[in-house]
């Protein structure tokens, strides 16, 4: 336990320097493990397993490109994302883990307690068993807080699911404090949710089933003062949810409509088929140098369970954007939601944040052809601005893949009515979504938490 | 609006008779628009569109067989199934169909409002214009009470879902009932229920809904004396679902966890290819004469939008039993689910009814092999069962498909300890996983109509 955030940063800076590592690149064809093979140019494990990096052909997208072709990841296997939660002195704290990824930006974030492919499970690694790994397989002596599949970046995955796990174990029971592993309280998660690439996207989707199972509920800084004509007012209201501008059925039936409008077409082809890419200096990059590449990287550490691999990544090309515009409704805080096509996720369409996307993509061209919204965020004025912060997408898979992530309140004289695709939602609302599972997409659930764990103070 | 059963029996009798109707069998290499793909084997349509019938190889399946081959129906193209609803008197009615369907026993049965597959909206069928079809597409004058994508048989679809909705126009709309269409209270439809073979099956899930969107609290026959020790007052109990055995968070972890259990493996081959199956007699059957039979049939109605037609269908060699196991939990009702590995269930794994089998294919071998809780359906002493009526599956695509629907209810001393795969769930937390969609199959949703619309006066 930590006395103060000072504290913990002092620890965590220790523990990163008490772990060297190094990355480099390799070129795709020359990582070790790893062969292209020759009838398909797919990249694969040479034990068959882990992932894959194939091709996949999109057609009737219903986006603004209609079709085109891109590298996709096939994971097939779930693995379980797994967050421990304990009361010490009746204050839930959550079990987090200091871990290093190649692609994170910085080497070391916060990971759940558990992060385990099945491979990691059955010993494919042939490395050491996953610590905490018993509470989150069955029998279990812990109580279930969340549990759910859930999607991940279906723009460079293919039908990718993790389950997302939370379970609180008896404020008696006797859990041994590994030395990367700290306990950190909800409070000070919210604290360091501020702080840019610290906190990795594992966490963060961990973490918006906290919010969905309504652990949150009655934080101090939550509690705010509900009849107040403040954001935090407003927050506090739409947790309550008695006051939504759209009944829950009539979400439901606008999610099912737009599964209805969509018509997307998917099938995974060779990667060496796929028009619009090629090999350049060991990567296989896009050819007008947009989206991302895939590249290989070389890893050597102390502190994980091999001490040396390589690997395929993706790399984007240009720093995202994923926003909520928010809008208070009588009081009452509501999220401009998008049922945005998602190419790679399991049923094609997803509830988005009102702008994800790459700003880079869109810089030659007209306003016309910019994501609807996408101004409203980058002009929005510092005052309007709730949330903004840098965070890193999945450190295994991603290579230095960080997005900008901004909650910006808009005036109460932002319209209503909106496209067909978007719909103003309340957080209980969402929070019920997320229950389900195959409703939010990975970027909404990140936002999702920032607001879960929303403090005043952040800055 | 019909004053009394008896006259809608009468008016019922009155249009069937006026639309005359043929089938009969045509070999599968005989039948007329379709062929025998040359390569594969697989029964497509001439245009290439409505269906077609390919192979599925299943390994992995963690049921009593563990990897087999079967001929599955490909469609991938979503329908919608729509019931209108509209007060008269402030009474709300369903706005239903006599309609025929070459696979009913009996020729015809009641639809939903509208059952139209995408082919129909745009014509593929060169037929008429779908009726009412204008109350269910967007922009629509009603009020959408239900409104979600649900899947159909797992055993013959390889994750076939169409769209369910319910849509309740104002009182004082104008909507022409057209000659074979009528107007049903909720408590008329409650009554027809009980008759065999005559709900479809198609109105049925769609039912599940108005159970889901709560249209039902409030029906006298539900209302009953919620306080008595009956089963009217445990099932009314159930719907409020105060004091459920389970949270609902426990209830999604069960069935994420047996998610996590399935390793279902699915892959669509060549009808030509697959083990275990014979072309016989003009037919494709199963080698010991299980499970179902691809048969051709042949149509003339003066009745549908095309005059004629032939088909491939499904036909069920045996009848199946599908009934749920209910309990009284400190007065509340509760019903013994099974999360069930669906070959064809776009998730591979749904909530299913305790028993859903076809008894004839274990007949001959030990009680070791015969599905759990199937003997405590069959031998349940007839005090104890609340339901049971013969039901048919879809006639569109299913020939004589008939099974027996049951509600058993088992005494107080039955185990609440039950095998992972079962766990205890109310109808208000039933009624929950119906509004998201992917969680209950179809065989459970047509009990929970039954339950939802349940009198005692039904016999």
């Amino acid at each position: 336990m930590f006395s103060d955030i000072a504290e913990f940063h002092a620890w965590y800076a220790d523990r990163c320097r008490a772990q060297p590592y190094r990355t480099w690149r390799v070129a795709l064809d020359d990582l070790d493990g790893w062969f292209t093979d020759p009838t398909t140019g797919n990249l694969v494990h040479r034990t068959g397993r882990f992932f894959s990096v194939e091709g996949l052909d999109v057609t009737r997208s219903g986006r603004a490109v209609e079709a085109w072709q891109q590298p996709i990841i096939l994971q097939p296997e779930r693995g379980v994302l797994g967050i421990l939660v304990k009361e010490f002195d009746g204050v839930p704290h959550c079990l987090l883990q200091v871990k290093m990824e190649p692609g994170n930006v910085n080497g070391f974030q916060l990971s759940p307690t558990v992060q385990a492919t099945r491979s990691n499970f059955t010993g494919v690694h042939g490395g050491k068993a996953v610590p905490y790994l018993e509470h989150f397989v069955s029998p279990r002596s812990g109580r279930v807080l969340s549990d759910v599949f859930q999607s991940e970046q279906a723009s460079w995955f293919l039908a990718k699911r993790n389950r997302n796990m939370i379970v609180q174990v008896a404020a008696d029971a006797d859990v041994p404090l590994l030395e990367d592993f700290c306990w950190l309280s909800f409070d000070q998660v919210a604290t360091l949710l501020a702080t840019p690439n610290l906190v990795n996207m594992d966490t963060r989707t961990v973490l918006a089933g906290a919010a969905s199972g309504r652990l949150l509920v009655g934080r101090d800084a939550l509690a705010g003062d509900p009849a107040g004509d403040t954001f935090r007012g407003a927050l506090a209201r739409s947790w309550e949810d008695e006051d939504s501008l759209h009944a829950t059925v009539e979400l439901l039936s606008w999610f099912t409509e737009a599964k209805g409008r969509c018509t997307l077409a998917r099938e995974v082809v060779p990667l060496s088929k796929i028009d619009g890419w090629s090999h350049r200096d060991g990567e296989l990059v896009h050819d007008r140098d947009q989206h991302f590449s895939v590249i290989g990287v070389g890893v050597e550490t102390s502190s994980r369970e091999v001490a040396h691999w390589q690997q395929p990544m993706f790399e984007p090309r240009s720093r995202g954007v994923i926003a909520f515009l928010v809008r208070r409704v009588r009081g009452v805080l509501h999220l401009l939601v998008q049922a945005r096509i998602e190419t790679g996720a399991f049923d094609g369409v997803e509830m988005a944040p009102t702008v994800q996307c790459q700003p880079d993509n869109y810089s030659g061209l007209t306003q016309d052809h910019a994501p609807l919204f996408l101004s409203a965020v980058l002009e929005a004025p510092p005052e309007r601005i709730r949330f903004d912060s840098v965070h890193s997408e999945e450190g295994g898979r991603f290579h230095h893949a960080q997005n900008r992530y901004l909650l910006i309140e808009v005036e109460e004289d932002f319209p209503l009515e909106v496209p067909e695709n978007y719909t103003w939602i309340t957080l209980r609302q969402l929070t019920e979504f997320v229950r389900y599972g195959n409703h939010l997409n990975v970027e909404a659930r990140s936002l999702l938490t920032f607001l879960g764990f929303y403090k005043e103070d952040d800055a």
